[in-house]
């Protein structure tokens, strides 16, 4: 069992690399890295567990569940998101013996870190989506064969519900409609599973790697970025147009850049359901989901969230090949470019520049 | 403990009482009642409790939820609201000795009826509300102190949730919009109580209530419904004029009657959300919720519910005294004409005609 330790100098590492790994959505995790650094400065670490032993122990996902928009407006406080996890526990009759994170982009990869210092449960290296995405039945878990039901959604009021769907994506639809209802953001927990089936379906080793992005990225260090995930530049410009609406519980919307330097006269198209979806020029896609898609600020090299976009930004975009586990047919099924309602083939970006 | 049994030929007259007390809500109880029928005709009777004699018996309401029109549209199946009562009991970890109607208007008349048949519990005599009304907390148990939650909501593809709100608004707020997204009507168990807080808290004996003015109506003896309820005829005329659209999972909107015989040249509006609300002429109000308001067809006495009414019907409008346990200052907190928007005094229709 390797294990190691985020400490108070490492979450603004982890917050940018998340951002980056985010593709636009998840949230933008500054306050979630506030309310990380709060739990570490009185707890001093928290340890990371990569590969757990027991086949048998029982891991349960935690996170925030809403449009990233609301997410930022109505700052979550640390106690609800462990809330979730007791309400689990307590009615499923189950001992949690480790959390994940569902999504590695945003807020999420911080909630299951702040539930992890309130409760003490330890947390695993990995999550359902080596990126973050929209819905909740978009993860691997869910492609190969673990249910999100039964999950618990909590608000900061202290309602509750247990949702059992008949399969993810009503489950999705159920808790998506309750997370509006409570104004637009929740706490939930979800994807129960024993260890067995997490290692083998779970993207791993994700809190590592945001950890890594985020140390390169605050030192300037794009290159290597870009090395390290066979990433490219897919564009630099200056954003012209940013259309976006909170529909259903969701931001979405695109963005239009104007090419500068070697993009001159060029324009690049974005469009996102809380994350990047597809990026196209006026003759040409670059990328779709589930690769990512990462827009950078062209000065400081930051993450944009796709909620933080706004006229005159001048950005960088980058394309990022997805994890394998997101390119197998059967996780096309829920997250290549048909899922979200374009007809279009997913042409891994690697096969594509 | 007083018993008494409901059988095949019994139906008729509990649905067309039922109609009569859902003050043009709770759905047309007709497929309930060919539901309750085909039960009853294997099972011969159903074993009705009057006063059940262990106070610690526990007692759980069993109810369909959503707009009328819907629930007309999408026939229930008699398995469904049973299963949202087994999955009670199992969650909650409850043996069920009692089923209670939570309203006796409307189909919910029928539902727990059918359920009782299907699992074996037996049903009290009684309900939340001696009529209908649109939302959950409406009812005299949560007036008195007992919570809707925990609550079971399930659909026909056989999603469930298990709800707990903060309070009476919040567990319908959740449990309305899972029910929009449910598509427009789902079963729920809720209420769950020992039968000290029922038999003090219930308005009760309204299934013999319900049977005996379906009987009177049947027979055409409307004018012993009036002396038995101290009900009275308001108005009669024809429609000309019906608005109704369903919103945010209710069927909302209002009727005019234009008067005939000794009403001629007068007009009478009924507004409704599921139930009707409140009647008034031009320049008075004549009854407000919660004293019932109920029209029936001028040429058979038949109750007809707020969907049905249609341009071109001549109807007989009735306004009858609600049951004492909905007429305290308590109650009207939730169900007096200011629950509903209106800016008006309840004023009892025995004090105002």
């Amino acid at each position: 069992m390797e294990t190691y330790y985020i400490r108070i100098n490492d979450v603004d590492n982890l917050t940018t690399g998340a951002s980056f790994l985010g593709s636009g959505g998840g949230g933008d995790p500054y306050i979630g890295g506030l309310m990380l650094k709060r739990e570490l400065k009185s707890k001093g670490e928290l340890e990371i567990i990569r590969r757990p032993k027991s086949n048998k122990a029982f891991v349960l996902g935690s996170a925030m569940m809403g449009a990233p928009i609301v997410m930022i407006e109505k700052i979550p406080s640390s106690s609800e998101a462990k809330k979730a996890l007791e309400i689990y526990s307590y009615v499923m009759n189950k001992l949690i013996d480790y959390i994940t994170p569902l999504e590695i982009g945003g807020v999420n990869s911080t909630i299951p870190l702040i539930t992890s210092a309130k409760t003490g449960i330890p947390i695993v290296d990995g999550d359902g989506m080596g990126r973050a995405f929209p819905e909740l039945q978009m993860t691997t878990f869910y492609f190969y064969g673990v249910s999100p039901s039964p999950m618990v959604i909590f608000d900061e009021r202290g309602n509750t519900s247990v949702i059992q769907g008949i399969d993810g994506y009503w489950t999705e639809k159920i808790a998506r409609i309750i997370t509006v209802r409570f104004g637009g953001s929740a706490y939930i927990a979800l994807y129960g599973m024993n260890m067995e089936d997490y290692l083998k379906n779970a993207v791993l080793d994700t809190l590592t790697l945001a950890l890594e992005i985020g140390e390169l990225l605050n030192d300037k260090k794009l290159d290597q970025v870009l090395d390290k995930l066979k990433a490219e530049i897919l564009f630099k410009g200056k954003v012209i147009d940013v259309y976006r609406k909170v529909e259903k519980g969701f931001s979405k919307g695109y963005v239009v850049i104007e090419g500068i330097e070697s993009y001159y006269n060029k324009t690049l198209q974005i469009d996102f359901q809380n994350e990047f979806l597809i990026a196209r020029t006026n003759n040409e896609i670059l990328v779709t989901v589930p690769d990512l898609i990462v827009v950078l600020d062209l000065f400081n090299q930051k993450p944009i969230t796709t909620d933080r976009l706004k006229y005159g930004q001048k950005v960088i975009v980058i394309g990022v090949p997805a994890n394998e586990k997101l390119r197998t047919e059967e996780a096309l099924k829920y997250i290549g470019p048909k899922a979200f309602g374009y007809n279009i083939e997913y042409i891994p970006i690697d096969k594509r520049l």
